[in-house]
C-alpha cells in the first residue's frame, strides 16, 4: 500500500522543485578541517527559504498534485516544527489555504513564521491532540494532508539537498544527516548510494530521543515511550515510519548524541561557520567526529545542515555555557601523522 | 604626509586582492522586506575567510609591498579584534611571521583564531601599552605595522567588499556601514560615491563609544575619554582617524545606536538571515529602520554585515531577553500605503 522512493524519485522531484528552492551553498571552515583531520562540507541548508530543508518536501508534494491536475483548495499539516513552515509557504507559492495543527509548546520563532506565510495555526494542550485534530480535518473535501516524512514525495523532496550537494562537489567518503522521522535521512541514503556507492551514510538523534536508534536494534519500529526534552527539537518525533525505516535500515552507522554534546557542536558550529544553526543540524557535528576519529586522515564528509529556526530559550541555554576552551580537536590514531 | 584615498584605490586593491579574498554572497530575508517597506541586502562578511571584512584590507597592503618588492620579514599590528585575525591570515598567506599586540581584555574566542592561524599573540594590561609596545616593536629591522583603519591601503582594501557588491546587485538607494576607526565605512563612501553617485552612505556606532558622532558634530577628532563598554566591540575604537576622518564628513547621515538596540538587531537577524552576525554589523540595522520609516516604500539598501566573530559571554547577554514578541515592524509614514 505504501510505496517505497527511489532514486528515480529524487531526480524527477529536483526536476520539479530546483526553480521554487533555493541553490543553498556548501561551506567550510579551514580550522576544523585542519582539526578533524578530514574535509568536512556543510550544505547550508538553514539558508534555504523558511530557514530549513524541509520547504523541499513540502513543494515537491504540493508541485506533483499540481503536475496530476489534483492540487487540492486547502492542505493541512500536524507539526510543530520546520515541517509547519514549509507547508505554510509551499500552500502561499501555490495560492491555496493551509491549516497548521500543533501542540502548544511550538517554538514561539516557528509559530511566528508559520504564520507569516499565511497559514492558519491551531494549537492544543498535546502532540497527540493536534494529531487527532488533522485527521479529522483532512477528511473534509477538497483538502489533502501533507504528513511530515512517512511519505515517498517527501523523502524524495528531501533527497534533493544530497542530490544538489553532490552534484556540486563530486566525490566524498560519508555522508551525514540527522534522524527525526527520517524523511531528510532516507532521501540522503538514496540519493548517496545511487550517485556514489562507496560513500558511508550515517545518521544522528539525540540520546534523549532514540527511538530511532532502540528501533534499528530491535529491527522493528519502537516508538518513544516518554514526551523528549531535547535541544534538537527537529529530531524530537516520537517514532519513524513504516517507508522510512527500511530504509534507515540501510544505513552504515548510526548516533545517539547527548545534551552536552548537542550544544557543544551548536556552539562551536556557529563560532566554525557564521551560520545560525539549528541543535539539530549540530548534533550529527558528533558523529562525524567519530568517524573522524577512526578513520584515515584527508577523507570528505558531507554534512546535511538541517536548519536555523532557534527559539531565544534554546539559545540561551546554548550559550549559558562556554566551550570555547574545549575545542573539537580529534585524535587521530589510525593515520601514524601527527 | 598621510595620502587619502580615491576609489581608483579600491579598484586596485580589488585586482590585487580578489583572487584571495572569498566573494561572499548577498543574503536578504522577505520577511523582512515586507517589515521594511523596502528591500535590504546584505553582504555577508561574516562569511569571508577570518569572518569578517578585515582580511581586505590586511591583504592589500601585504599584496601591494609584496608588488612594489617590499615584503618586509615580519609584520605587527595593535588589535584585539578582527584586525588582529586578518593580519595572522595574510601573513601566513604570504609566508611571513607576524606578531599581534592586543590588551587583556581580547575576546577569547578572537584570541584562539588568531593563534589558530600561526601568529604570535602578545598580550598587555590596557590597550595603551599594546599600543606603545607595538611602535617598539615596529622599529626594529624588516618589520612593518599594519595600521587597523587609518592608511590608504587599508581602507582601499575595505572598500572593496561595497565595489563587489554594487558590481553584483546594481542600483540601490542606501548604503550602511558600522563605524569603529573608520575604515570600512571610507571604504564603503569611496566605492558608493563613484559607483552610484545618487545613493545615501549612511554610518552607526555604539552610543557608548560615541566618539564619531561627537567629532562629526564638532568638526574635529574628538577621542573617546573613557573606555567603552558596549556589545558591539568591533566599533569600540577610541578615535577615528585623520584620514577616516575627512570622509566620515561626507557621509549624508549617521546613527548613535543604544545596547539594547544593539542586543535586539544581533537576535532578530539571527533569527532572519540565519546568519552569525556580529553586534557591530547588526547595529547598523537601527539605522536601517530609522531611515526606512522617513523614506518612501519600495526602496533598496546595501548593509556591509562586517562579520561574525561573538565571544560566549556577548551571545549569552544577547540572547538573555526575548525579542521576539517586538518584531521590527516600522512605521512607515510617508508613503500613504498601508
Amino acid at each position: 500500500m505504501t510505496a517505497i522512493p527511489t532514486f528515480d524519485n529524487v531526480k524527477q522531484a529536483y526536476d520539479r522543485i530546483k526553480g521554487q528552492v533555493k541553490h543553498t551553498p556548501i561551506i567550510e571552515s579551514s580550522l576544523l578541517n585542519q582539526w578533524m583531520g578530514n574535509r568536512i562540507l556543510f550544505k547550508a541548508e538553514c539558508l534555504q527559504t523558511i530557514g530549513a530543508f524541509k520547504l523541499r518536501g513540502a513543494m515537491n508534494f504540493l508541485a506533483k498534485l499540481k503536475e496530476e491536475g489534483n492540487l487540492p483548495a486547502h492542505v493541512v499539516a500536524n507539526s510543530s516544527g520546520n515541517h509547519a513552515q514549509a507547508v505554510a509557504y509551499a500552500a502561499s507559492h501555490f495560492g491555496i489555504k493551509a491549516t497548521i495543527f500543533a501542540s502548544e509548546n511550538i517554538s514561539p520563532i516557528k509559530a511566528t513564521a508559520t504564520q507569516s506565510y499565511g497559514a492558519e495555526l491551531k494549537l492544543y494542550p498535546t502532540r497527540k491532540e493536534a494529531d487527532i485534530a488533522v485527521a479529522a480535518a483532512a477528511s473534509l473535501p477538497d483538502t489533502v494532508w501533507i504528513p511530515p516524512f512517512n511519505h515517498l514525495d517527501v523523502i524524495a523532496g528531501q533527497g534533493t539537498a544530497t542530490l544538489e550537494a553532490l552534484t556540486e562537489i563530486g566525490q566524498v567518503d560519508a555522508v551525514f544527516a540527522p534522524c527525526g522521522g527520517g524523511g531528510l535521512l532516507s532521501g540522503t541514503l538514496l540519493a548517496t548510494r545511487a550517485m556514489q556507492p562507496h560513500a558511508l551514510v550515517i545518521g544522528a538523534e539525540p540520546a534523549e530521543a532514540n527511538d530511532a536508534a532502540l528501533s534499528l536494534q530491535a529491527g522493528e519500529i519502537i516508538p518513544l515511550s516518554h514526551i523528549p526534552q531535547t535541544l534538537a527539537d527537529g529530531a524530537a518525533t516520537p517514532a519513524v515510519g513504516d517507508i522510512t525505516f527500511p530504509l534507515l535500515q540501510e544505513l552504515d552507522d548510526f548516533y545517539e548524541v547527548d545534551e552536552v554534546q548537542i550544544a557543544y557542536w551548536t556552539q562551536w558550529l556557529h563560532h566554525l561557520l557564521k551560520l545560525h544553526i539549528e541543535p539539530t543540524s549540530a548534533m550529527t557535528m558528533a558523529a562525524v567526529a567519530a568517524w573522524a576519529a577512526n578513520t584515515p586522515s584527508g577523507q570528505t564528509a558531507l554534512v546535511i545542515l538541517s536548519g536555523g529556526n532557534i527559539s531565544q530559550s534554546s539559545m540561551s541555554q546554548i550559550w549559558e555555557r562556554d566551550f570555547l576552551l574545549q575545542p573539537p580537536v580529534i585524535n587521530v590514531e589510525e593515520t601514524g601523522e601527527e
